[in-house]
């Protein structure tokens, strides 16, 4: 079943990405949210990403009104799911929000519509169930949709195998390369690993085996990249990792999440709030020095 | 005190790119191994690395006599340390020859020499007793000198502080980055966590989360790096990451550890054997199709 129509749920940081790279690849593209405020910020994310998109010569100024000719905005669920051949949901990463919205959306869909969640940690089985057609419900998980360009394809395992190949499709119609987690793992494939990188990061620091800018260097030396490990956690928000940090019984996540929570209760959250390990706008990784050898 | 005069033992992998770049950098410099082949398979490989520096620009043709006229190499290890200011150390990876080779050179070595080993898994505390005079031995690790330009200043308990500063204006004359180990961790600061990368992987892989090629697509696409844990697991050496994972207690290393045994029992240790994870000299990582989007 070939897919045109796509229906995304949940206009915020994540939705308003998959569904302007929906619109670039041509399809046909329904947002919905919950209130006007939240779509009128989905809108406003993409066309700053588009301007960035020309400014950087991907795309053409020219092809912007005709992207936007393919994207409708609604607060009307039956409008937003008219006809969809696929849902990507993308609302507030909580199970009770997700699964009432799965439940609302699994009776007005129609029969054809494939269902995928774009969670980040929580897992399919959690809410296919209330979508009240669990073989037809599969994670499908972008990570920033316009630079690092995976799109993880997730079945629980009740979903239909099928669906499969069709995702990979679609994915790399979404000029994405699809990954394919065999079964179900929270963080699935790329944040298992960094994880772990950061888990070894803030063990060495809370051991004071080294500092914070040490053990960035030796990652970024080593591996000629622009950011450590400290560098990277500062992008996610320090909160985002307490937040899977605290539940890990191990003592030196414990160690390294009470960490962490010494800057997140002084309000330093990373990037987002101008501090975290580092301080932005210009953080001294930036700064050529950082890495120099002579 | 300054460092004119630099020892290199042993004239392997290492320590010939240790010597190389000493010369470079302009310190006059003796290379010590027990017999003639040693030195020859040094000379070769500083030979060989020359014309990689000169081809990509990095150094002129008419640079090279010069570089080797600050070189010399000698069997006499009296001729060898002769008014050494600093000795670094790139023996075979093992306690008892390292032990052997610091009591050794710690009775002929003059008064003002500095101890430093390149020691890639062991720890300084293990063999500064045996030199004589461990307040002036502290570990100097390179990772591999011309690419990756860290190096890690590790001292142990009874490691004289002053020597860290000097070692730091070292590291940076022989351009590398230093990174200050503050205290003994075997694997220093990025083989601590490149091995918690590796690991994450190989219990994605054993657990039958991903395959090889989309945990390493996970990595890569997502870092834009060319090449994913497998890719670099490959270039480390089968038997090398064997050697460190099978000693981890903990039921995810043992299974990991027990696959890699698998493929080392095939004598598929990796790039250097032609076959580990991806075949050589053309492995499908190394294909723009590999992480191609559209
Ligand atoms: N932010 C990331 O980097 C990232 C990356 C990959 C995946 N994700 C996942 O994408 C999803 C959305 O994350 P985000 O960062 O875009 O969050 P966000 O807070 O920016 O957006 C969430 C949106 O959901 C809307 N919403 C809330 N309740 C709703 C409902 N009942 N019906 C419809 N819409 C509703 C909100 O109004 C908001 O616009 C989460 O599951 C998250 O884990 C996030
Ligand atoms: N290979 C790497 O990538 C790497 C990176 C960083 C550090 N290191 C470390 O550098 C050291 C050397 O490793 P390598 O890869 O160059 O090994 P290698 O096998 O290439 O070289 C070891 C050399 O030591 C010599 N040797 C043995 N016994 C000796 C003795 N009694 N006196 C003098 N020389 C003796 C051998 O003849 C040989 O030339 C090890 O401690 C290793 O952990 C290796």
């Amino acid at each position: 079943m070939p897919i045109h129509k796509i229906c995304i749920l949940g206009a915020g940081t994540l939705g308003s990405r998959v569904a302007l790279q929906s619109a670039i690849s041509g399809f046909e593209v329904r947002v919905y949210d919950i209130n006007q405020k939240a779509l009128d910020f989905g809108q406003k994310t993409m066309e700053k990403i588009l301007r960035q998109l020309v400014k950087a010569g991907q795309l053409n100024e020219s092809q912007v009104p005709e992207i936007f000719s393919r994207i409708q905005f609604t607060l009307d669920p039956s409008e937003a799911v008219k006809d969809a051949d696929f849902i990507n949901e993308n609302v507030t990463e909580e199970v009770d929000i997700k699964k009432k919205v799965w439940k609302q959306f699994g009776e007005i869909a129609p029969e054809k519509t494939l269902f995928t969640t774009n969670t980040s940690y929580l897992l399919p089985s959690m809410f296919a169930e209330e979508s009240g057609r669990p073989a037809k419900f599969c994670a499908f998980h972008f990570h920033d949709v316009f630079y690092s360009r995976v799109v993880d394809i997730m079945p629980h395992p009740g979903t239909d195998p099928v669906m499969i190949p069709m995702l990979e499709e679609l994915g790399r119609k979404l000029n994405q390369v699809p990954v394919l987690v065999k079964k179900e793992n929270p963080g699935y494939i790329f944040n298992t690993m960094l994880m772990a990188l950061i888990g070894a990061a803030g063990k060495l620091l809370t051991r004071e085996v080294g500092s914070i800018e040490d053990i960035d260097r030796s990652w970024m030396v080593n591996f000629h990249m622009q950011m450590g490990p400290f560098g990277i956690l500062d992008s996610i928000g320090l909160d985002t990792a307490w937040h899977v940090t605290h539940k890990m019984p191990d003592a030196a996540s414990q160690a390294f999440a009470s960490l962490l929570k010494t800057y997140i209760d002084q309000g330093k959250l990373g990037e987002k709030t101008g501090e975290g390990f580092y301080s932005y706008p210009n953080p001294i990784y930036r700064n050529p020095d950082f890495v120099k050898e002579t």
